[in-house]
């Protein structure tokens, strides 16, 4: 059982309790911006850097034909990290919220759970209590929260929790908390034919629920950590069960798989902001077209939060060196961005 | 091992060696149709049958702002079976000559082969003696053709083969046995915004090394039965291995699980030719949107060939009840297409 939850294991051991919260406020959809226009600023949000200047000397080289440089748009695939790279990822992965408040929510249908571990421990945000139940534990609060409903119904549940939930420190629902520099970025590349995939270690069925909309990338193009799944003719109305069974990580050597598995080609652009990621770009490396490798540097303890090679999340220590001696690109928020969500505009 | 293998070892199984061949002559690329317009006939392969028109009727009405039966952009997925739906699959799966031509094309740099089993059988067209390996044999055969290599070696040598190995029968690219109603028909869905995929029993980075240009389909839209692979940083020079073991059957049942792995909606429109490709339609015609379900029926055995509930390859049994109980459009090849395939024009 050790090695078959792993990725989901080590987000839950992580976690704190007692900031976790629920809200029933109305939602509030973070709305991507229009189509950049040759008339408007490119990358408003991104100060006047070098590593701005960068990006758009980049993207102006391999979108020009006849340059040395020029990438043919079949070959224009773009990859992101999603934790720390597209959104926040603090205190906790915003996934793990999502399950502590599922089990919360269901909870008034299972009386039981007020005297049984690991309910009772969730439900009292007993954290020393519920580290207790160990991987048993853990392994039941991921069959209650992702697995044992079908596609629809996890799709539906967290959709409905994208729609209301609040960040227990900043207050805002978790789909506010996007980096409105990186969506800009995205739509940059989009608006250059680049095609953009989410490559997170994240559950790609939760993301695949809230993330089109917010980041404007398809469904398909979302790749992520998966569970098996089972269809079920059902009598005429099919259904597709989730099934507590992990099916790949889409972490580390993971990412390079998923990308060759999901995508078939190598990117030519990867962004991401920890050591998960790392062999994302060193795949993105060896691409024989000229590539761009990004990381996010997470050195904003007032606006955001600053982190990097002791962080409990998103550790950024192999990723650092390998940045620092192969001179790939590191946007560090603090300098490189005017602002870090969508609201502060 | 039994399980592991068995999709490849189904279609192994079943093979003929007396009519395997390779060629050398120099590529021919089977071009598509540039876009439809307006002016131009739409699937003007296609005769002029009452399934035509409820093709082009459902397309309008699912395209029509406005109209009750409307499907927004981000809705309109096609996913496409690929053998005996796209291309021909006689005598045999078409991957299986890749992977015995493989094995003739290797051997010279194998002298052992001569006397070793199963490839003495295999490089003798000694159909009898390899049947007589059994299951070890065929892992092997799948072990030299498919396996421990990089996925860059793999794409090459499929696409030096898609090149030049010629059918045994038809005598022409295997890749030139494509349909072109069928052709046509993916350009016309894309013409109207739909996103095609291939959604395919086959191997998937088998298709996707050829299938893309030929089709005109991404390859991150082409979903196929797949082994397990591994990243290895190669000291700095990554690359990513192709390894001995399934990792998803995309069959049956697979179908639907492949289309919400992969693509993470489900289609509205979906075309088959066999019982493979039921759970697909049916998953399809779950829909709330309208939807359309196609079959292919073989029924030219002078322009292709004539089989149906009783193939051993493409069995129409189980799918065709079901199609005309709930009455799925069915494409039946003498009468519905002027020609088949794109050197008939």
């Amino acid at each position: 059982m050790r090695t078959k939850f792993q990725p989901l294991i080590f987000f839950m051991l992580c976690m704190n309790f007692a900031c976790t919260s629920n809200s029933t406020e109305h939602a509030q959809t973070t709305q991507k911006d229009t189509t950049i226009s040759s008339t408007k600023e490119v990358l408003p949000s991104w100060n006047n850097t070098a590593l701005k200047k960068s990006i758009i000397d980049y993207v102006t080289a391999v979108t020009k034909e006849g340059s040395a440089d020029f990438v043919p748009v079949a070959d224009r695939i773009a990859t992101f990290d999603n934790d720390g790279t597209l959104w926040s990822e603090q205190p906790e992965y915003f996934q793990l919220f999502y399950a502590l408040d599922k089990i919360k929510a269901l909870a008034p249908a299972h009386p039981e759970w007020k005297t049984k571990q690991p309910f009772k421990a969730v439900l009292e945000n007993n954290t020393a209590e519920l580290m207790k139940q160990g991987e048993k534990g853990i392994l039941q609060l991921i069959a209650v929260s992702h697995t044992g409903m079908t596609t629809e119904q996890f799709n539906t549940s967290v959709n409905q929790w994208a729609d209301t939930a609040k960040h227990p420190v900043k207050h805002k629902l978790y789909k506010e908390l996007v980096y409105q520099p990186m969506l800009e970025l995205i739509q940059y590349l989009q608006a250059n034919q680049f095609k953009v995939f989410i490559v997170s270690g994240g559950g790609i069925d939760f993301m695949r629920a809230w993330a089109e909309n917010v980041y404007g990338i398809p469904k398909d193009q979302i790749i992520g950590s998966s569970i098996k799944m089972k269809y079920d003719y059902n009598n005429g109305d099919p259904i597709i069960l989730k099934l507590p069974e992990l099916d790949f990580i889409d972490d580390k050597d993971g990412k390079a798989v998923g990308i060759a598995k999901y995508i078939g080609r190598k990117p030519v652009f990867a962004a991401g902001n920890s050591d998960g990621d790392l062999q994302m770009l060193q795949w993105t490396a060896s691409n024989s077209f000229r590539n761009f490798k990004l990381y996010v540097h997470h050195t904003d303890s007032i606006r955001e939060w600053a982190y990097d090679r002791k962080s409990h999340i998103g550790t950024f220590d192999k990723g650092w060196d390998e940045a620092i001696t192969k001179q790939w690109a590191i946007a560090d928020m603090k300098t490189d961005w005017k602002i870090i969500y969508p609201f502060e505009k």
